[in-house]
């Protein structure tokens, strides 16, 4: 890969739950197959899994408090100045629950990287899975994209589509969803680290070779 | 295919344009893939190619002057009429660029069949490709869908993924829906012929075996 002869790429992850896509960035960072390091992981809840799957792994961790997500504006303040104090270059998203504000956008313009269980634009929203399952879509799919000001509307950087098997359960469509998931985004983030992603005026994304 | 044993699916195809969905369909009943007879082909415009199409294979047309159709329900009603009379089970839109209205849906309830170059709830509307093309998406498609008194919105069929290619122009991309549609279309008529198709109670769509 292109990013042998240089430093990986410094990403700092947002969580809020689970952290099971954190959990497959690690895993592709230690077998070498996607070059970046984790320097810093937030997470919005103090009880999120994915802070113990960040301590296990010997991560830097930040929690704020309720008080301080309060005002979101200040939380992102926070939040931006320790992704800055650890020379943090693309903010991750992975299962945050929040939006990302002006503090921390200004900060990282399309260099924060989101992640939608849909193909969007259809089904933005934190129900897409169940929403995409409801409307009866043959198709869906997954996609990762530059978050801006607006929920789920930011560049798209890389979509991979499913294919709705007849007679699955919601729970069987999540769990393809969150598998393709755990394939894609780390795969999206080597080639930002390989520095192949590139957001043209148009606001459309390109991949060069 | 199960249809051999009982007789053809009879459709009706409703146009307004160059009606290469309707050759497609065509080719496939003649090649014996599509147990199907196209028992009236309705234009909209006079001037439609694919009325030298349906003729030029023996077909039954129907154009309606531009004075009938400034009374949407009025044509509706005429047409409604004609699909009756001719026997059609099924309504075939393919390039009617033209809402269908109570006279037809309550006639054809499910029955209406229509083809949209995107992956819908996606890129609604009679721009789909371009929409697509402009936002930038990595994955679009076809879908196939019954058709309501909404536009793009009734039960989902069937839909094809189409992976966009990096450097594509927005002709290149059209090219790619149209084989799409070319095949997908026919498919899945094939699928209503076999008596497969079943809208369930909660307006998705089954396909049995």
């Amino acid at each position: 890969m292109s990013g042998s002869t240089s430093s990986p790429l410094k990403i700092g992850v947002l969580l809020s739950g689970s952290g099971t896509n954190l959990q497959a960035i690690i895993d592709r960072i230690e077998d070498g197959t996607l070059d970046a390091s984790i320097e810093l992981v937030v997470s919005s809840r103090p009880d999120a899994y994915g802070l113990k799957r960040a301590e296990r792994h010997g991560l830097q961790t930040l929690t704020l408090s309720k008080e301080i997500y309060a005002d979101p504006i200040m939380a992102d303040e926070v939040i931006a100045a320790e992704l800055k104090k650890h020379d943090v270059e693309y903010v991750i998203m992975a299962g945050y629950m929040r939006m990302v504000h002006a503090p921390i956008l200004m900060l990282y313009p399309n260099k924060v990287v989101n992640l939608h269980p849909a193909l969007l634009p259809s089904f933005k929203g934190a129900h897409a899975i169940q929403d995409a399952y409801d409307y009866g879509v043959k198709v869906t799919g997954v996609t990762v994209h530059f978050a801006d000001d607006k929920y789920d509307c930011g560049p798209i950087i890389a979509q991979k589509a499913l294919v709705v098997q007849e007679g699955w359960t919601v729970d069987e469509l999540e769990k393809h969803i969150h598998a393709i998931e755990h394939t894609l985004y780390p795969n999206t983030i080597q080639l930002i680290a390989e520095g192949r992603v590139n957001v043209r005026d148009d606001g459309t994304v390109s991949i060069s070779e």
